[in-house]
C-alpha cells in the first residue's frame, strides 16, 4: 500500500459523534435539551440505577493509553497514540455495537493515571487499557480494577491472552492431544508474557517456563520486577535456568511474544508434534515457513498466514458481556469463558491451519459476549439493585 | 408534554460514535488500524503538529461537569448531570459539526479537576465548561485556561453574556437608542451574573450595577468571594446601596438572572423606553407581559415568548471559530466578535419582539465561527507553526 492510501483515511481522525434523538425543531430541542432534560437529571438524581438506561455510559469504553508501548513503536506519546486509540475505539464500534472514547494521558505516573480515571468514573462504564509498558501496567491496572468497581482489562495483557488460549485449545483439537499436560515455553515477560502464563496456568497447565531477555524466570533470580517475582513462584516447576533454546528442549509449545528471533534448530529440538505461536509483529520470531517443516501447528499474529492470532477476537465481546450484564468487573473464570467462545467456533472446521476463527468472523463478537455475560452471573459479579450503584457512587 | 414523550428519546443515552472510517474487509483494518496506523503514528512522534492533521481532537469538545449547578436543579451530581452534557454534545454537533465527549467529574476540588484535565490534554481540542457553581467556576475557568493553552470557556458565564451582549445591541437598535449610555441592573452575581457585567463593561457601557441576595454590591461590603469583590471594583460607579428596588429606579435595564422574582412596581419605576430581560427558566422574574406594559422591550430565556436569549445562539459558533483557528485561548475580543454577529443576523429584520435571531437560525454558528475565529487571528492568539505546538506538548 502507498504512503497515501494509509493516510488519507486518517485525515481529521476516525471517528464522529452521532446524536441519537432528533433536533430538528423547537420541539425536540424542548425534549433533548431544556426544559425537558431537566426531568431525565432530576429522575438519575433521585435513582442513581437510571443512570444506565438513561445515558450513553452504560454501554461506553473509554479506550486509555499513555502512549508508552504503542504497537512496536514503544514509547511515542500520548498524542502519537491517538491514531491507534481511535482505531481500537472504531473497532469497538464495527465488532460489538460498543461506543468508546479515547482517552489519553499525559503523564505517565501511576498515582496521577488512577486519580484521573476515579474522578471521571462516572463518565463512561468500562476501561480498556491499551499500550502501557509493563511493569508499569500490572499495578496500573490492578489499582483501576479496585478504584473504579467496573470492568477494568488491559488489552494487551488479557486480549492477547484469552486469544492465545483459545488458539491453543485450538491447536491441540487439531492434533487430537490434550491441554494439560503441554510443556509451554513463554518467550516475553511483558504485558502480554505474564498474563498468557497466567491464562494457561488458569486453564489447567501445569508446565509454563517464561523466559525474559536475561533467560528463563526461576526462584533464584534476583533484581526482578514484582510480576517476574510472581511468575517464578507459579512457573517453570522442573527448575530450568538458561536461555531459550535450553528452555525449548523437549517442549511442545513455544510462545513467542518478545520481538526476539528463534534459529531453525532451536525449533527443530521441540518434541514432536510441536506448537509454536510466533506472535512478534510484523516481523514473527521464526518465518512460519520454516517453523512448519517441525512443528505441527504454527500461528502468527499476521493476517498473511493461517491462524491468525488477533485480540480483535476478544476485546469487542468482552467488554459488550461485561457490560450487558452489568458486571462490576472481568473474572478469571470471564476470560476463561471468552477463551472458550472463540475456541468453540474454530471447533465446527478445526485443523492445523484452522486453529482460531477469522478475525472478521461475524459470529465471534456475539459468542464471546453472551459467553463472559453468563461467567459473569455465575461469578456473581454483576450489579443487581440500586444500592450497590450507590454505594459505588460515593 | 407527556412523561413518555420526554424519556423515551434519552433511553440508551443521546450520543453514539460512529467509525468515519471503511471496517469491512481485512485490507479496510489494516490501513485503520494495524499494521498500517503504525506509519500515522510514527508521524505523529516526529511531528507533533500532525495530530491536528490526522486525530478527530482538533476539533473534538470535552464537556465537561460536576454536576454542581445543573440547571435550575443545583447541585445534582454528575451522574444526573449527563443526560445534559449528552445534551450539550448533540447540540454541538447539530449547529457546530463539532465532535464532543460529555467528562463529568466525580470531585469538586478545584485542584483534582484541573489536574485531571491537564493530564488529559491531548485527548481534546477544548473544553466546554457546563453547570459548575460559582464562585468555584471562576477559578476553575482561569486556572484551566492557564493549565490547558487551548480553547476554555465556562458556557454559562459567556455564552450567556454573549447573547445578552447580543440582544442588548438589538433592544438598543431597535429603539433607536445607544448602549454606552445606559444604566443597567444586574440581578445576580453568580456565573452568568459576573461574566454578563463583564462584557457590557468591555463593550463600553460604563453604568452596571450587580446586586446578589445581600443586595447592591459596592466597595463598602465585606465577606465577598473574590468574584464580588472585583464586581465592587468595576461597577456601580454611582455608589448605590440596597435593594433591587432602589437600584432599579431610573434604570434603562434589568437583566434578571437570579431566579428570584421582581415586582410590577419595581418595574414601572424604571426610566422611560426601559428593557427587561427576565431569564429565570423555566420561571421569568416577571411574566413577560405585565413587564412589557412598562417596558419597551421584554426578553425571556423561554421559546415560547419572543427574544428568547438562548446560549445555543453562541457557543457552538465560538467553539467552532475558535478551534478552525486554532486559537490557543478564547478572548474578550473574540467573545465581543460573536455578541455582534449575532446582533448582524438579528439587525436584518430587527423589531422590539425581534431584537435576536431566532435560537434555530442557521445562519448563526457560522456567521459567529467566521466572527470569532477572525478576532483570532487579529489577536495573535492562533497556533502557527509546529514549535508551539511542540512547546504546549511538554
Amino acid at each position: 500500500m502507498t504512503d497515501d492510501e494509509i493516510f488519507t483515511p486518517h485525515e481529521g481522525g476516525k471517528l464522529s459523534i452521532t446524536p441519537t434523538v432528533a433536533l430538528e425543531g423547537r420541539r425536540d430541542l424542548s425534549i433533548a435539551y431544556t426544559p425537558g432534560v431537566a426531568k431525565v437529571s432530576r429522575a438519575i438524581a433521585d435513582d442513581p440505577a437510571l443512570t444506565a438506561r438513561y445515558t450513553w455510559t452504560h454501554r461506553l469504553v473509554a479506550v486509555v493509553s499513555d502512549g508508552t508501548a504503542v504497537l512496536g513503536l514503544g514509547d511515542i506519546g500520548p498524542r502519537a497514540s491517538l491514531p491507534v486509540m481511535e482505531g481500537k475505539s472504531a473497532l469497538f464500534k464495527a465488532f460489538a455495537d460498543l461506543d468508546s472514547i479515547p482517552l489519553v494521558l499525559d503523564t505517565t505516573d501511576v498515582d496521577e493515571i488512577v486519580a484521573t480515571l476515579t474522578h471521571l468514573r462516572p463518565s463512561f462504564g468500562a476501561v480498556n487499557l491499551e499500550d502501557i509498558a509493563a511493569p508499569r501496567c500490572f499495578e496500573i491496572e490492578r489499582r483501576l480494577i479496585e478504584a473504579l468497581d467496573c470492568p477494568v482489562m488491559h488489552d494487551d495483557q488479557h486480549g492477547t491472552a484469552i486469544v492465545v488460549l483459545a488458539a491453543l485449545r485450538g491447536a491441540v483439537a487439531a492434533l487430537g492431544r490434550e491441554l494439560e499436560p503441554l510443556k509451554v515455553v513463554v518467550s516475553g515477560a511483558g504485558a502480554s508474557g505474564v498474563a498468557c502464563a497466567k491464562i494457561l496456568l488458569a486453564a489447567g497447565v501445569t508446565d509454563v517456563t517464561v523466559l525474559d531477555s536475561r533467560g528463563v524466570i526461576h526462584a533464584g533470580r534476583e533484581n526482578m520486577n514484582v510480576a517476574k517475582y510472581e511468575l517464578a513462584d507459579l512457573t517453570n516447576p522442573r527448575g530450568l535456568r538458561g536461555d531459550l533454546a535450553t528452555a525449548l528442549e523437549g517442549a511442545d509449545v513455544f510462545l513467542g511474544l518478545s520481538g526476539s528471533t528463534v534459529p531453525e534448530s532451536v525449533i527443530a529440538s521441540m518434541a514432536e508434534d510441536s506448537i509454536v505461536f510466533a506472535l512478534s509483529n510484523p516481523d514473527p520470531e521464526i518465518d512460519p515457513a520454516i517453523a512448519r517443516k517441525h512443528a505441527a501447528v504454527v500461528a502468527t499474529g499476521r493476517s498473511d498466514y493461517p491462524n491468525q492470532i488477533n485480540n480483535v477476537l476478544a476485546f469487542p465481546g468482552v467488554f459488550a458481556g461485561a457490560l450487558d450484564a452489568a458486571a462490576r468487573r472481568i473474572t478469571e473464570h470471564m476470560k476463561l469463558a471468552a477463551a472458550d467462545a472463540i475456541f468453540r467456533i474454530a471447533a465446527e472446521e478445526i485443523g492445523v491451519e484452522h486453529i482460531v476463527p477469522s478475525a472478521l468472523d461475524p459470529r465471534v463478537a456475539p459468542a464471546v459476549a453472551a459467553a463472559v455475560a453468563e461467567a459473569a452471573g455465575s461469578d456473581g459479579v454483576v450489579r443487581t439493585h440500586v444500592a450497590e450503584v450507590t454505594a459505588t457512587d460515593s
